[in-house]
């Protein structure tokens, strides 16, 4: 359920990214606002050779280091940064300490669907009429467990399940799920209690936070393949 | 909190193990019934061999691999099979698949606390009085995440924790604390739905498994010292 799976654990189920705070709130947001792809890259360097490399495209370039804004980069990795003005049209650079690594990993799987708060019962609703094996992984912060990401995990499997539709987790699932029923509607709070959370807003970044944490403001379904995340059509 | 943490960040700090089902349930309700010692052993092979080489202690063989009786062995890793009449004075030479690995592993801490729900109200309000850091480690099966680890964590931070007396943890520290909250009083409900806990029962082991759910039992703080589990004094 939670924490990346090894890439031969994924091979022949789908697989979930989630990392709320906020690599893939930031990139639902860019894809929702006209982005035209994410492309997740590495390291800094790389988004600058692959710029370089490819004036005609006009990559727009975003994403964080300790969570600020990388010299030389366009938008830092708060969504807020990624309006429509910014972003129609685009394809974006995007590197993240943790996240756009959490989506690379998961490349393995036959499908990666990215997934935060705001698209959870979007992915949730698509995952139940799939019928498939799941792998939700969850990026956290440092490979370490995080709040933020877990209830989001819960969040798409109330969504995944139905009255009839029973949904086979293993621990940390039902513990998501628990996390997510004793939270909803107020995962603002959850969020501000979150580890990750508290760092942020001791960098003053609460507006990220609270808009993080907001649940399916939208339907979109986007997913990562052949190197870049693309709404599903 | 949850896992182990590799050995040079344990020192300087407590170090408390968990496996609830079921090395330390079963490690505390031998030291409880009076046996001497346990001693966490990594094979069935090194067990046999420290009791052939020390024939005049007249050590008790106990533990199991895939959950069941090791041949040879005088016990499995029941804590049913632990009574005072088999385990009075004896010392005990123990191996199971998770409980005794995580145990040794814990050893670079100062101090090292085994604790089960049987005795975790006990070690919570021991931890409360050295005032210390602590760490978690929960024994988990094969290195995943447990329910049933999980909420014996949740139950020794609230007991650590009074009116004020706060306790900071990390993200799964905040888990597990609300899952102890939400299942305190019907843990053998939450084992119940483990899955360790769904394996045992498929062994025919549910009485274990209600035994393993006993909340605050025994008031017992066996720590691992030199190589054994005793009794502190």
């Amino acid at each position: 359920m939670v924490n990346i799976p090894p890439a031969e654990e994924l091979a022949g189920r789908v697989a979930v990214v989630i990392d709320v705070l906020r690599a893939t709130t930031t990139i639902c947001t860019a894809l929702a606002n006209g982005a035209d792809t994410v492309v997740p890259i590495l390291s800094p360097e790389e988004a600058f050779q692959v710029a370089r490399d490819n004036p005609d495209r006009q990559f727009l370039l975003g994403g964080e280091r300790k969570a600020v804004l990388i010299p030389g980069f366009h938008c830092d990795n708060s969504p807020l940064e990624y309006t429509e003005a910014r972003v129609k049209g685009r394809p974006i650079l995007f590197t993240t300490t943790n996240g756009t690594r959490a989506i690379r990993r998961a490349a393995g799987a036959d499908r990666v669907y990215i997934a935060s708060l705001l698209n959870a019962p979007a992915v949730g609703r698509e995952l139940a009429r799939l019928e498939v094996d799941v792998a939700i992984c969850c990026a956290g912060t440092h490979d370490q467990f995080s709040l933020e990401d877990t209830v989001c995990a819960g969040a798409i499997l109330e969504y995944m399940a139905g009255p009839d539709r029973p949904v086979e987790t293993n621990d940390m699932g039902l513990v998501a799920r628990e996390l997510f029923r004793r939270y909803d509607g107020r995962l603002a709070d959850l969020l501000h209690l979150s580890s990750h959370g508290q760092n942020l807003v001791r960098l003053g970044m609460q507006d990220d936070l609270l808009f993080c944490a907001q649940l399916g403001t939208l339907t979109i379904l986007p997913v990562f393949t052949e190197g870049q995340v693309v709404l599903l059509e």
